[in-house]
């Protein structure tokens, strides 16, 4: 069974290999992939985005835990969540709400059972001591619900993102999230953009324009700012062997217009 | 079986592959776990805090191998050693020093038998062509004797690092590392505090005295310099969002005191 | 089976993760290693040395999947190629000529046949839709001819990268690529200087001459400048604790040339 982490720890320190440690420590036969470890510290929108960027790709039933945990300590809840062929770990303080816009969840509990953690439970590090040993468990066949009560996946904190609007002819979406490139990933997926001549499409940010979506970098020279469909399904602004993000100065919540040329 | 890797080579190169397609070669079903690739080039004493704080955490009979080696290509040995229930290999330079006082080794030997490694042996990659092979075959299930003599543990650099004292009513530790984070790990175990009210405790490093040690890093400000017990059991000195390192400008070998309030 | 990954893309984001999520689709049983992710940036000529770096080390039919992609999305061919015991996963831009001069390939195909492919296939990210499922399909046991035609090896781009030439009784070699340490490995192969005693050779690269080639760093004392026969068996220019790139100002491409002294 594969458990993948994504965290902001780093990895000059031995905390993930201690999340591995505690893992394969109750399931030898797991497969523990890391996703990132460099989740800028505390960034929990970002965190959201890349379980989003993941849930689609690993097989079904792989469990995917997120720790960015400002609030480790504090009674923030621990979530373990189903979606239609995903399973879930994180801190209920934003990381799950903007997937399950995508992903419905089918089931959320809120993780109480002690049994399954490790003891003592540190009061720094719930990553190694909860939510490690209850993915490992989970990963060996223990039901979700062992873990602790149901709760309403309508109250999950973060549900409640901008969505795409249309105004007339017009899409009007956001900067979701900068990749490392600089690469600026919007909230408007492609099917947002069905059934419309791409090229005919001009994508505004801040006083920038920019004309059609292309198809992929290597369609302009260097330094152009252009408007691609990127891997995630999502539309993304790029500067070509640049970042987009230094060159505009964009931050995630920037509004960006999609409209027709003309 | 499971068999880690710490060393001071970093990511960027193919050193760490190299090691790994040496321990896959001869075991293809060894689980091989990054611990970390970031100690401080050279930094054996970072090398040894980094081995205590993943021994406790994994399964049994996992193997670990710490590589940061000064003196390859010289006449310093490499070590196999087994403790209750764990395997390590270094070389004999400090790195199992420090860990063997917490776990104590109930076997030591020096790698000499060649026929356990690579060959050709290079002057200045002992990790991938002698280290990574043993771990492989140990993992296996050759028996240490078969790796090299048995060596007398109480010779092994490093055992004698400096303990807790306790002065009257005053214990007075030192710090051992800091993380990358900036907290400044010390080494004074929970075990040391056992018994007290720790609210009414003062920690005092360079001219700054703390009130208290306290439960987790969200109960105080940002900004804040607090001492408290960290995920590995030992007393950390940090400060809430921030750096302890920098702004203490505090390193390992600094005294730290704890007495009573009053 | 064994996978091995190659990449420019660092491990701040989630691309890594997403090509290990699509090989594990489909072969949830295959063993993903990450050789390093930190190529600089579209260096097709470092991710061709990490390669050959590699070659020699991975047990037989290792998969080693590589992507430096300047470019992706253009009508640049993607191979599958076997040597004796390996195989390679690449774009036809120069990752793969230089490896082939030291292990010949015994079969190469262009990747054509889209039902090994995931889909749709995005314009941006071929590594996790086309060579992360093919090296998935290839780990589980399909043949090579199954994912495209074969191709002419000697067409294959990077081939032609300079020898080492022999001028009397001087051998001209040059750097090929610095690793992160800032050691310059030379295309002078530990065959090259079989049967001449290597301290009666002289190294000279730019206005700098190393008397004797030594057998490992410690050698010498901290700043000496150094050549030796590094641990890939290519001759290497380094700098006793610092970095010979930055002393001598070298790059890639830089003559460097061995004779008798005197």
């Amino acid at each position: 069974m594969i458990i993948t982490l994504t965290t902001d720890f780093g990895v000059s320190d031995s905390y993930v290999a201690q999340m591995k440690g505690a893992i394969l420590a109750i399931n030898a036969q797991a497969q523990v992939i890391d996703v990132t470890h460099f989740i800028p510290p505390q960034n929990v929108r970002r965190a959201a985005a890349v379980l989003q960027e993941i849930a689609g790709v690993f097989p079904a039933a792989s469990i995917h835990v997120a720790v960015v945990d400002p609030g480790v300590g504090t009674s923030r809840a621990l979530l373990a969540a189903e979606t239609a062929n995903q399973k879930f770990l994180a801190p209920d303080n934003g990381t799950l709400g903007p997937l399950f816009r995508q992903f419905p969840p089918t089931k959320v509990h809120r993780l109480t059972a002690h049994r399954f953690w490790r003891a003592p439970v540190s009061a720094t590090f719930h990553g190694r001591d909860i939510l490690a040993p209850v993915a490992a468990y989970w990963s060996r066949g223990t039901d979700i619900a062992e873990f602790g009560p149901a709760v309403d996946a309508s109250k999950i904190i973060g549900l409640s993102l901008p969505q795409v609007q249309r105004v007339g002819a017009m899409l009007v979406g956001e900067i979701e999230s900068a990749d490392s490139f600089g690469n600026l990933i919007t909230n408007v997926n492609v099917s947002d953009l069905e059934g419309v001549n791409r090229t005919l499409l001009s994508v505004s940010i801040a006083t920038r324009q920019i004309v059609g979506i292309c198809d992929c970098y290597a369609d302009h020279p260097t330094g152009t700012l252009l408007a691609l469909v990127g891997s995630s399904g999502r539309l993304e602004i790029a500067v070509h062997g640049g970042s987009a993000e230094k060159v505009l100065g964009a931050e995630p919540g920037q509004e960006v217009r999609i409209q027709r040329l003309g």
